[in-house]
């Protein structure tokens, strides 16, 4: 299979792509699809809020536009889906969400599940999301620990953080599976794991997993 | 009151806003705000796919983004609520949205709306709007009529397409109220009422209204 | 417009309409219709039990039927509805419930409201209007102040409740809208909102707000 | 056991009454509590409206209020459960109601039961109640015989009717279970469930029966 | 009335069985049905696991099959209702599970159960079948004490621990009724009731009341 | 990786299995898992009953517990998921089930699935498991074939009626993707989403799949 597999890193931040490259790295074949993580310069640094989010729509969709000859999956890798119905009408490439694959990968690893959000006004957009797809039911909750994208790397400092929501999460709001509620987490998965003793999803390993999967059935 | 509340088309027909602007007539008082009903010259003809519809949204921001100084409120009159959220993220103006406001509205007429859309390929966007508002439980289905915006113009067989759209809601769904899902659907809201039976929502006209409202109250 | 529209009381409590009454000078214009605030002199001093409501209810219909001539809607200013769907029955006015609108103005307001309410004996009542609603998902929760009706008359004692209930289901319930959840906390709106921070929906304002605009709608 | 279950029929029709006396023989036993059934002779021929339902409720809690002394439970025999909620306010007997009860007991014959309604305004109110329950997601579907309650007395017509509302509700609502919603149905269990091939549920056999066991328990 | 009502205590622990033997008491009368409470040697200590749900789901059932002869119904007593929709399968005796049943019968108690479980591990299963049932929105949270069943022996630390947990329900879940999520809880009914102040539903009480009833009713 | 994924046919039929191993070829990889169709042979010929379903379960898990040496994952292949909670409470393999996989990828692919089922009696069985994962929201409804699993292999007529299915759930239910509701139907899934213009979720690759990407990610 020749075919490529783009991971849309809709900000700006080549930090934060970085990370993302890294943690695809279990997922990547040989003779698999090429696994390609793109940061889209015109993005802003970190998609937070609204207007953030319909900015990066159109740039993923201009993106996908530029990109469709030998493509097989276009993955959005911003928590809020940037442009992932756009992708979704158009011919040809797969289309998933880092949100989407996400939530629907923690249903199969607990009964309820948790978000760490980085910011308290990016909640009520998430449960916009949860209830579009109709599993509010399944959410524990959301914990935002108050960093910006850029400020997620200062690690230390944000792994604290992150642990302190997961634990609030599951002790208060009865989680018991943890989702990183942005692509700019992807390095804490493990420690938190460790730290909270609940599995944690990584939402662009979810996703670009999932894609993998059904580019290799077709359909 | 000297203040304005933009009622903005976000698609580029001047026929629709014509209909809209009509449709504002009952609302229009010599000491209100103003309601000033707007055509975007670089939207699409009609908004249809999702692809239109995120475009709009960053036209409908850009007008409120240079329409801020003396306005008093932004409607969004487009049945998929293009740009709400980020106009909601602005501070000053009050912003409502075409579809949302149908809804709520439809929410005091009936135990269960039924929704008339224009196209198929609108139903799924609806249903993610109705399952992010949390409302799902009170439609009872939606029918398209199968025409563009544009063929909206033929208007006998648009209504014709409508009576039939509302019976099947009324008779299979159980509707008790009937939602025009297009803000083009204006000038058919009385003679759907009574072929069928059922109050109908004009929602542009429920916007405005919950709009006028609110600019009085002031919050 | 030389319409009323009668915003009802059920208590007999003369302070609580006075209170009613001041909150409506925003909605008051020389050309529309006269919005009356009356006490049903039958009524409890506070509406607080399911006998409250129930009596205030048919209490509430007779006033109805009593002044249907030249009257363009009727409130029922009462955070339980009472009568609601008894006047909907009834041919002519226009029928709004206090607790229905002030749910559907807060969907426009954030994602996830939290009610105040007087007893904690009435939250049970509220969630099953929610429920029958089809709006729990949007339901943050309820946090009582435990003061009566008639004890609302303490304002000092009142606000400060009233603050902690709100920052209590801003911080733990994850509220970003407050709905003050009796007609006789209209006074509080102001100083609550800039307490907590969040947007509050003063329930009979929401409703006379709505109740206007549809009159001018005339459906 | 000397205690008495009041059975309350809120309607005046001693038809009706006769129907669920007739209707109580399997559940009365020697040494059990006496099953009184009683007519409120106040009440309107039908419970129909909304304001028969809410003055309904008024007489059956008189009716209580006047038979406090040695009464075990009060049903509300009326399938919008007039007076239940203030049944439950009062000390001492237990309250039920029949549609609440009828419901409950569908929940352990099937997974989604269908109502057969006697007229086509009584199902918002129904939906209102299976809302304020949260158990919409159980209902298939509500399907009106279009008859009043009066006009039960025509059972050969009624039947009929019956049956073919509920092959209705069994073939495209995917009932697997019918919910009879009317006291004054109770005559045609056993035929209906014969022609549907579907467990039948008696309101008012429904909620005596769950009464009898808690008046034993005595909580 | 010669028929049995088997009670199955799915567990091997036969003081559990004298607890729920004990609790029958009430419901026993002369003429009415045997009900017959027993131990499944076969069953495990306490069913806690999925493993042990599954394995007690078979063991009833082939109780049953054994015990067709002269059986009125079945009522499978461990609140995860091992078994309930095999015994549902097979023609004859009515079946009841001690879980659904006590959802039901707490629902006409209050509008939000808390339920007070005794493994953590079992909470998942419970919302399980809590969204199986359809009745979510009616849970107001669980709490375990845990223990396992066979340390509820411990009768002055189990009542503490259950007190502790309806506490926790009631004031911050905003529990108005308590379900004890488990058949060994048997004896702390009335203690809990009163330490709590809360209505408390037993829940082998709950469903052999509820299968007495249609027992008599023949349906 | 030299570790095994097994696809558990927990019926004992060979020919269901042939079908189940044809549709992994496009999931093979030299270098991959080894994925491996086992027959229990100890199997019902068809799981249709939950009675079949239970016993399954058991014996799914007495497999997983015989092959857990260098296995990665198991996937139990039956639409009812029998053991699949079982098989996550063991320590170490991931355990798959292609009812829960087949909805979550139905999610990505349109807002409403519809379900062809083989038999009537299974659609009840569904619906618990559509409630018990908090999705009902977005399933636009089943239909059986009333065919029983051996039956499927008279492959025109099945074909023709999975058609019919497919196109009464898109037509009359709004479904826009359908998911095959057998492992057994496995061959039917190209010709079906030819015939009906709808994407179609084959339940066993989309579990393998979904395996497949978690196995390389390692948690």
């Amino acid at each position: 299979m020749s075919q490529t597999l783009y991971v849309i890193n809709p900000n700006s931040s080549e930090a934060v792509t970085a990370g993302i490259d890294a943690a695809m790295a279990p997922l990547r074949r040989p003779e698999g699809p090429a696994i390609r993580c793109v940061t889209l310069a015109d993005g802003p640094p970190g998609v937070q809020t609204q207007h953030d989010v319909d900015r990066a729509a159109l740039s993923v969709r201009r993106f996908a536009e530029a990109h469709l000859e030998g493509t097989a999956a276009f993955v959005t890798a911003c928590f809020s889906d940037p442009g992932l119905h756009m992708l979704r009408e158009m011919r040809g490439p797969l289309a998933f969400g880092i949100s989407e694959c996400a939530a629907l990968t923690a249903l199969t690893l607990g009964q309820s599940f948790g978000v760490i959000a980085i910011l308290p006004a990016s909640i009520p957009r998430h449960w916009r999301t949860w209830g579009a797809m109709g599993i509010q039911q399944r959410v524990a909750g959301e914990v935002a620990i108050g960093r910006t994208v850029s400020e997620l790397s200062d690690q230390t400092a944000t792994l604290e953080a992150m642990i302190a929501a997961g634990r609030r999460l599951r002790d208060e709001n009865g989680a018991n599976v943890l989702v990183m509620g942005c692509a700019g987490m992807a390095p804490f998965r493990a420690p938190l794991q460790e730290a909270t003793g609940l599995p944690v999803v990584e939402p662009t390993q979810a996703a670009v997993s999932m894609a993998l999967g059904r580019i290799q059935l077709g359909w």
